[in-house]
């Protein structure tokens, strides 16, 4: 058995749940190392107690997910049969009352509930969320490593993107051409959905990449990821397009101070709260509280937003082996808009940045 | 209130439905004009027998909600309010004695289905989708303009992918050429993810586009979709590079037969298992029945699988306003993977056929 499904039974025995049924493609990948986007189909990892778990997948991908290295029961059923009496069998043949199982109630959709709650009538169903969030938030040497070569792609892409930036050329340009120059580099997927934003749009909260042209003056925001054996990078980077005002210059300072004041502030021991307040307290003081209507950051891994949330009122103790953003930022409509993100990993040391793309205001000519 | 809303309002009078809670963008769309993508946000249509629907979004979306055209009531909510209190009190003012909901149980997640039963604890809950599959299937004239359009962009985009394919050049090499091609033209979603497959590849059910260098002699298959204004259109072609053997040909001619087979059979009054099973006879009867492992075709609209759904088992009847595919294939490992897909709309006259690359087989030199 691999440490995290200990850890998952472990977290089982002391809540006495009997079962946990785990649906979601990110769940499931990292509890048995395989993974798939089953679409409508059903998908489960099933795990108890003590005896061995199993995994339900359809039928044709039973040898992929040996491949993967699961070394457990794998349940596939084609089209016509029904899944849900070989997950029955399988786990009568297991366990044969259950009381308490664990879910993925944001994830399970109710016709599957009624399926599930329909052959365990007398069972209770619990959250199995807020468990793997915590079990997900602390990452090993070989997730670090991932999420590091998906960070120096990001890096890359910024670095391409900038030198697109000219006279005339739109959001969109510039964005498809570093999305095409990533491919060209084998990535065959982003985080989100990538953005390059000049001058308005960047300074507004809601701004979409568009057919707006990047005009000399402009501040250009580009924010992006690249997934990288199924785990997430985020970088964001403002960069001048020619000369720049005062203004735009002093908002971008501002900006920088409180960015690399959290990563100062992102020791283990320290709360989520505080890195985020250390941040903010920069921006309120030089003036632009209310411009920054956002939190500080976010954890990063299989999916782009996990734990720890980095708010101004998370009590989460920071521990080694976190991966989170930070990514201040200020948009003053009309004025200018601005956000530098870092990704960081924790160690007992503080802070290693992993995202290294130069955050000195960098002045395309 | 439009025709859609009045159609979902007779079913419920029909079925004594108190009211309807959907909850999926697509559906949202289909009945209010409105999409977004809420991620974890809720967003609701909340639709009663006689009274005033209205919509929950998130609060900065009102202004785009209304732009959009909705001109009943719309509930925004910040994200430190619990929208769960306000969908309650909007309810109760409409219907105080709620005995019967329809939700969308294949979208609605157990948590939220919680919420939303504490609500309402004596509600029994029905599902909805099965009505909106039917209301959907049927298209106006505007649904069809715009899935020409999205049809026109795949016709381009598979010219384009054509004119690309030169020896040496890689699947991802086409896939991604074509792609760009299309953003240059305002594209910003493709239907699904798109595929390019040559030679071996393509004769696989489960190939994905990879490294795989096109070579003379191969059979290079698309199969891509554009979106535009929400709606998809899907349309796969296969092309010889260089000449190609007589096995090949033989199963070529035999698809685009039964192809040609299928389109003539694509009359009102028809069942779509009679569009299969005269597609699949001639496939069969070409000895190549067991390399046909798929239905003939599915719905297209605002999902790129909707209904009707093409088997040999599906008996409904074909009517005026359907919009599906007609894609036969023959995959014989290691020989050939060929399969033609058109998107039909369906007329009183017969079937009118939306994409228009050539289907005659296609020799790129």
């Amino acid at each position: 058995m691999n440490q995290r499904l200990e850890k998952l039974q472990t977290w089982m025995r002391e809540n006495e749940i009997d079962v946990s049924f785990l649906t979601s493609s990110e769940n499931v990948f990292y509890l048995s190392g395989y993974y798939t986007n089953p679409h409508e189909r059903l998908l489960a990892l099933v795990v108890f107690q003590e005896k061995e778990p199993f995994l339900v997948c359809p039928g044709m991908e039973i040898h992929d997910a040996k491949r993967s290295g699961w070394d457990h029961e794998i349940i596939g059923y084609s089209d016509t049969e029904n899944p849900w009496e070989l997950v029955q069998q399988s786990i009568h043949k297991r366990n044969n009352k259950l009381s308490k199982a664990a879910i993925e109630k944001e994830h399970m959709n109710v016709e599957r509930f009624e399926q599930l709650s329909g052959l365990f009538p007398s069972a209770s169903f619990v959250s199995a969320e807020e468990k793997l969030r915590l079990l997900r938030m602390i990452k090993n040497e070989k997730e670090l490593k991932i999420i590091e070569e998906a960070c120096a792609l990001a890096d890359y892409a910024v670095e391409f993107g900038c030198s697109e930036i000219k006279e005339g050329k739109t959001e969109l340009d510039v964005l498809n051409a570093l999305e095409y120059a990533l491919k060209q580099k084998g990535v065959t997927e982003m985080s989100f959905a990538t953005m390059v934003l000049t001058g308005a749009n960047a300074a507004s909260p809601h701004g979409n990449p568009g057919q707006t042209r990047i005009q000399k003056g402009d501040l250009v925001l580009f924010d992006l990821g690249v997934v990288v054996d199924r785990y997430c990078s985020d970088i964001t980077r403002t960069v001048a397009f020619g000369d720049i005002n005062d203004k735009q210059k002093e908002i971008y300072d501002t900006v920088l101070k409180s960015q690399l004041a959290a990563i100062e502030a992102s020791m283990p021991g320290n709360t989520a709260a505080e890195v985020d307040i250390t941040a903010r307290k920069i921006i309120s003081e030089a003036g632009y509280g209310e411009y920054f209507p956002h939190r500080l950051g976010h954890g990063l891994g299989i999916s782009v937003h996990e734990y720890p949330s980095m708010t101004s009122t998370n009590p989460l103790v920071l521990e080694e082996g976190m991966v989170y953003t930070i990514e201040p930022g200020i948009y003053v409509p009309d004025v200018a808009g601005v956000r530098i993100e870092d990704d960081v990993f924790i160690t007992k040391d503080g802070a290693k940045v992993l995202t290294k793309f130069p955050k000195e205001l960098q002045i395309i000519k």
